[in-house]
């Protein structure tokens, strides 16, 4: 089995209110950076951040991590639009960062980057692929190219409380900039992805393409952005089976909605609960109090724990958490805050 | 354990007479790409060619990815100058393929790139590592940075016969072109690499440095180019305990000279037989008769085999060679060698 996964950034990160709080924007760019780097090597490396939340909450990175040193997975990233360096392996693929949706054109290169994903996901010899994303900002470009598209959903959030009505708001600036109406943009996916998505999105959709013509097995790991990414497919005419990974925390946000979205776009749904109720960590409590939920394939991941042994992957990722500097202090955390200092010193994943 | 694989090309392995034979020049720059890719994927998957040689040689990278499929270890590939596309995922330290070494500078930043390795190495927070090497041409780039050295050793070749005596005088002219004697950057090793090297050489040597640094254990996987590499460390003043791990191949072909280079180095040496006279494959045959020997972190690789497992590894070697393309044809290939049309469209390893 193997983890692909597209890591990239967009400005839309960058929109006051929707980004998790307490994160210093300048920093949050670093995150999928060191969210490849987590993965490859187990903790930051060049990256001088750690996406942590000033809860105590880790990137998702840490949970798909503390998986893969259990039962052992390949990994492969592609820089699907990194801005900032990282020292993990990436797959070039000739990605840029994407713009600000509230700009008339999001991800310029939308085609081109589909298409070179595509031969790279057709190419790949694996069985079965599992696909994720890391892309702070992701939801909401998520609901934009799901509103384009004239699909009725909503989006998670890594926030306990959902800045939708936010998000609602940027989503409309930001066809309005595009000259879009909503479902506007019915049987034209890229379109869509062009004016008000992200550059992970054509990487995702074109490597699950390419492998599902190829006939690979390919399972979205991830939440409510990758039922956009099936959205997109299932638009662009692509009706081989699929399937959807995630996690309790993006299942229990959602409730009913998202069984439906995936029953509507024909997608098997997998849901996982790694369990973290059982567990007085701070890493753990911020997972069950709604923070993080979901992103750097978790779902996928977790999918692969065989039955019996998800306890071995809750006690990794103790030793993962403090690697990462999250020292559990019995509960404190959630009484004492770290001070405003700490906050901007660390990156947190955006919503 | 973590292999880390520096992957990169030279125009020195271009040289008439220095190259494997029936190797078609313009094929062979692709080889390292394509190593990478049978490391990380198990077989090419955007390079055009597939490493064999005219004789059904597989590139040792077959081998690496069979114990790698056996045992399971880490591998993360560095770009050190590769000249075609990869679909491997690749750390970027910012490094140009290599000049003909009979040009005046040969690594024209291979400064900037020790430095850059230097840091990367020293961030990896693994306790021991392989260091490997792709690169065709790489063992005349060794002779000529032993030589500017001043340090008196021979070096291997991936052909039956080793063109020792070309190599010397490709050498001698590189020297020349350089405004150099034998010895002449003695205790100056990166001025050495820079004149008469290849650009994989000071990422190795700066990524291993920089490990040592910081307390990690550093194999380096190879033959004679990890000889030079290990000379350049000790003139670059580490002395550090240092260990090259290669196979019996590399071994066989130096006889004495391997040990006495790395009693000189201070380097523990491990050479590994993978038993490959017991099978009657024309894999494993070509090996048995001199072809490729060493390279991708092979003879690393197979230290790492358990005893007992090695049966294990000869196994999936032939399923890996089936996946290439090799179908052994019960000892048929020595004695009807492909034909030439077969021979120009394949790479194979240089010398």
């Amino acid at each position: 089995m193997r983890l692909l996964l597209p890591a990239g950034t967009t400005e839309t990160a960058l929109i006051d209110g929707i980004s998790a709080a307490g994160a210093a924007p300048e920093l949050m760019a670093h995150t999928p950076s060191a969210d490849v780097e987590i993965l490859e090597y187990g903790e930051p490396v060049a990256s001088p951040v750690t996406p942590v939340s000033p809860n105590g909450c880790p990137t998702p990175a840490a949970v798909t991590r503390a998986v893969r040193e259990v039962v052992g997975f390949d990994v492969s990233v592609i820089d699907a639009g990194l801005s900032r360096p990282t020292a993990a392996p990436t797959v070039e693929l000739g990605a840029e960062p994407g713009s600000d949706i509230r700009v008339e054109s999001a991800v310029p290169d939308a085609n081109a980057a589909f298409d070179r994903a595509y031969d790279y996901g057709a190419s790949l010899p694996d069985d079965e692929l599992l696909i994720g994303e890391t892309v702070p900002g992701g939801t909401t470009t998520a609901l934009g190219v799901l509103t384009a598209l004239g699909e009725p959903t909503r989006v998670s959030s890594s926030l306990p409380t959902n800045p939708i009505e936010r998000k609602r708001r940027v989503v409309e600036e930001a066809l309005a900039a595009s000259d879009l109406e909503p479902g506007d943009c019915d049987g034209a996916p890229l379109e869509a992805i062009e004016a008000v998505g992200d550059p992970v999105q054509p990487v995702v959709a074109g490597i699950a393409a390419g492998a599902l013509e190829s006939g690979t097995e390919v399972t979205l790991a991830g939440g409510t952005q990758m039922v956009a990414v099936a959205a997109a497919l299932r638009q662009a005419g692509i009706d081989a089976p699929l399937s959807i990974a995630t996690t309790s925390f993006v299942a229990d946000e959602q409730g009913d909605r998202l069984r439906e979205a995936c029953e509507r776009f024909d997608c098997e749904l997998t849901v996982t609960d790694p369990g973290f109720d059982g567990r007085d960590h701070v890493a753990m409590r911020r997972y069950c109090a709604g923070e993080a939920k979901e992103g750097v394939g978790m779902g996928g991941a977790l999918s692969l724990v065989p039955d019996g042994r998800m306890g071995e992957v809750r006690d990794r990722l103790e030793t993962v958490c403090a690697r990462l500097g999250i020292d559990d202090d019995e509960g404190a955390a959630e009484t004492e805050p770290r001070t405003e200092s700490d906050a901007t010193a660390e990156g947190t994943r955006g919503p």
